[in-house]
């Protein structure tokens, strides 16, 4: 595999915004362990070299996404950590070893989600906001429960789209609303419930621009703010995250002299609008996770 | 003037998407100036009776806006006042004084404005929501102060295109933000500002939906939350208001079997969250305004 075709598929995961975080580390995860088979190399240790850079390209290519951080951080370290091997040996481990990080992810968000919809489950309406793979793992899990659901547009890209579509697809009673109309829609909803892109080291939130509205409105109502967040998205370290700034055209507006478009496409929910976290542990109203 | 006409002229004011509060009252006066002079009728007290149904029609198209309702109720409490008279006199009368509410209405803009830009200009950052005639009539007072605005889009009609473009006009910096941005963005801003379609009688403020969010996150960053609003949005009686429900074909979102759609255009924020309402009397950090 060339130089292109790695950058292409850097870009690829660069570029996406329509999955979610851990699907995307899923994705990259998928993409380092082909080059691991593919990329050229003569000897077992330029090969490694090599795709510990690669995978520190994904990681940079999108900062503000703690899992692609944590689940190709591991990667990169079991990397350092192999023994002196033949370079086909290291071809086929390193590309095992993605796989079983790919498949603890999933089933971290298998099992954080089954807890969600457990607890969350019955009749409740439930307000949300963006896209999230493991949210989509919990409303999978609760068509003829009497589920209603709330979802936001969420503008600039409308990924509310796809989870409307999926609801349908399912059976679950939804509404639609634009972003703007969640203040007054809250006091309709039991709770409001989100996925996170990243948790950082105090439990704040790292999630979809109009998250922390979603966290503001729904205290304002007088319901609940949950998360539903694998572990892989819990961001250890305490530097101030990067929230990326994405290209302005996505707001498809037109364009005058002196007005700005600005394209932000996380924000930041502090911990303490949040009442409790699910991962896969279980269920915590404090962070870090005490289960109860 | 015959009937189609007339409907015509209310739907007018019914299907208006764009204009605020306070100018689509002027134009619905302006209507009933008109309608004043031509509408058929054979004798004043017929026509006085026509125009107090007429009036009442308009009032009736727009629940949610109170200066349709103050001010074309002004008028109709005028015309029930009115000794008997010549028809060609009521005519004359009745246009005259639809003709003086909305010079009333317009300087009482105006001056809400001046105080505010007085108050609010130099140097600071505006955070706004939608767009209000009287916040256009805040900014042009404006230009080479220094001041910088952020603005939404105000989905789904982005209204927010329109004070984009006049703010272009008068050389104020701005930035253009989705709705969902808001709360991120607000601790970029030294304080909110917005207009208002109503007040109640509480002080809450009816007004675009994700006023109320945009409320919250001016709380939650630290900054004030400034409502410039003249005395005729003020709603006196304490009956809940109906918040309109408008076409959700606005949207411009696909359609999903089981997905309602949901395009409510208001909100009310509470009062509590107002950290100071500007009027035509000056300015009060409480409802009702005591000037300060």
């Amino acid at each position: 595999m060339d130089e292109q075709a790695s950058t292409d598929l850097v870009d690829e995961i660069a570029n996406d915004r329509v999955r979610g975080a851990s699907e995307l580390a899923r994705a990259a995860l998928d993409n380092l362990g082909r080059l691991a088979r593919e990329r050229p190399a003569s000897r077992s240790e330029a090969l490694r070299t090599d795709l510990g850079d690669l995978a520190q390209r994904f990681i940079q290519a999108r900062p503000s996404l703690a899992p692609i951080a944590n689940l190709l951080g591991d990667w990169r370290h079991w990397l350092e950590r192999q023994p002196p091997q033949e370079l086909d040996q290291l071809r086929t481990t390193a590309a095992a070893e993605a796989e079983r990080l790919m498949t603890a992810s999933l089933a971290a968000q298998e099992r954080t989600a089954a807890l969600a919809a457990t607890a969350l489950g019955g009749g409740r309406r439930i307000l949300t906001h963006s896209l999230s793979s493991t949210l989509l793992e919990v409303f999978r899990r609760l068509p003829g429960t009497g589920t209603k659901v709330i979802l936001t547009e969420s503008r600039p890209l409308n990924e509310g789209y796809r989870l409307a579509a999926r609801l349908a697809d399912w059976g679950i009673p939804a509404t639609l609303i634009t972003e703007a109309q969640m203040g007054l829609i809250a006091q309709e909803a039991d709770l409001a419930l989100i996925g996170a892109d990243s948790l950082l080291a105090d439990g704040s939130v790292v999630n979809k621009a109009g998250t922390l509205l979603l966290a503001l409105a729904a205290r304002q109502a007088g319901i609940p703010f949950y998360v539903a967040c694998e572990g892989f998205k819990w961001r250890k370290d305490v530097q101030a995250i990067r929230l990326e700034i994405m290209d302005p055209s996505e707001l498809g507006a037109p364009t005058w002299p002196g007005v700005e478009i600005r394209n932000q496409y996380f924000d930041v929910t502090p911990a303490g609008l949040v009442s409790g976290w699910f991962t896969e542990s279980g269920f915590s109203r404090r962070w870090p996770p005490v289960a109860e």
